[in-house]
């Protein structure tokens, strides 16, 4: 769940991408979070924790340098000791802005879960700090994070497998590479799991920019999938056996390109 | 659009089949239609000209004798001059049941497109001959058929490519081997083209029994995703720039497995 609001201040903007965003010929949603951030005034604090390459921070440092961004920081947490460094974290409370870099969900989850950081992320975000992650970074946000599951469409009793994530989006699963990795079964199966969970399946170069009041505004070239279950009329998914096709009845579905808008709470799709 | 019926007959099956259905271990599907055409009354004629293999047309003899069909015709039709043939017509009138095999659907719809033999298959399943066909012989079935597409999820402008086919059904779109290639995209591009249409996505080893008031029940081991665009609130089709993804506002989605079925009339699904 969400940290609740400080009395007097607003959630900062949590932006999930969808991997793959746009770095050269046409950089919008990294130029519209450094914008958000507070461009030469941003300070801007990116966590690499999911990539096993070395440059990932300072590509993404340089990157955010270009775009306008006054300052970036690069926190090296590679193992479960730095998440509890007392000087990352006041570099981290410095932050109009946090970005989490893609990788491995799991690296996220299991190296960032319950130590200082996660807990400040989620504070920080709570008292108007923006949140951004691609790929890796963006299924962290979900509480209930997909960290594996079957490709295609039809989804199975065992099509997904979950993991806790961050927890900044408390609504809705999020799913990353959407079209370009052909993952609709495992956001299917995940969200038929619970149907209290919005499905966003995020195609790369695609981002959510979700607002305080948990609406958001689809950024980028592709398209963002939401499933919404909340009128499933039968699953069989307590019946089926594994890897058995399963039956469900009345899914809602809505495909979002550049501009159209979504509301988490009243789950509804608006136009531009 | 279907023939009319004639007095005092019902129209036959309309049975699409997704392609690559069990012949060996469960041929469920199969000995199905076998049973419908009459089981040792049966006189099923197969029409294998989507295929380019010479022996299709034999190897589906074999099965259906061996799933107890009395008789088993095959007519040879590889080119237009063939599907003239008024023997091979005559030979149709005598059929309870045609089987049409896979292969490419635009040699279905080329070669027999406008014959006798086209329109003695109309004619016939009007007045109560059960028609089945798996994958190009599935997707012949259309009124709209589809003949190529984008793979994914995400539906584009140019999406699919759609030509006329014979038109027993006339309220659905058919695709087939859906899960297994992966081809959402193409079924909502076409269902998005004009959305009367009901999209039915079969999987392979999976079959829809059309009966005669037009509501069919799933047979085989995969699923039939149904995509039911008719309260569509928004469609950015007319717009989208070619290639560009789409915003589709308020899809209905069911996914149906085995036993399950759906009213292509009142656009409702049911559970077993």
């Amino acid at each position: 769940m969400p940290s609740p609001d400080i009395a007097g201040t607003h959630r900062g903007y949590v932006i999930p991408i969808g991997g793959a965003e746009d770095k050269l010929h046409n950089p919008e949603i990294l130029q519209k979070f450094v914008e958000l951030a507070g461009g030469a005034d941003a300070v801007i604090t990116v966590i690499p924790t999911a990539s096993q390459l070395d440059d990932t921070g300072d590509r993404y440092q340089t990157l955010f340098n270009e775009l306008g961004a006054g300052t970036t920081h690069v926190l090296p947490i590679t193992e479960r000791s730095d998440a509890q460094k007392q000087e990352y974290v006041e570099i981290l409370e410095q932050s109009t802005a946090i970005f989490v870099t893609g990788g491995n969900q799991l690296r996220l989850s299991t190296i960032l879960g319950g130590t200082p950081i996660a807990k400040a992320i989620r504070q920080l975000n709570a008292q108007g700090v923006h949140y951004a992650g691609t790929s890796a970074g963006a299924a962290i946000v979900s509480q209930h994070m997909i960290t594996a599951g079957s490709t295609g469409i039809v989804p199975t009793e065992n099509g997904v497998s979950l993991a806790p994530g961050l927890g900044l989006v408390n609504t809705a699963v999020i799913d990353q590479h959407f079209n370009q990795r052909n993952r609709l079964a495992r956001l299917l199966s995940a969200v038929s799991y619970n149907p209290f969970l919005i499905g966003l399946g995020l195609d790369e170069d695609t981002a959510a920019f979700i607002n305080e009041n948990n609406e958001f505004t689809v950024v980028g070239s592709g398209a963002i999938t939401v499933i919404d279950p909340s009128n499933i009329e039968y699953s069989s998914m307590a019946e089926a056996n594994r890897g058995e096709a399963l039956t469900l009845l009345n899914l809602k579905v809505h495909i979002l390109s550049a501009g159209s808008r979504f509301d988490l709470n009243s789950k509804q799709a608006y136009v531009k």
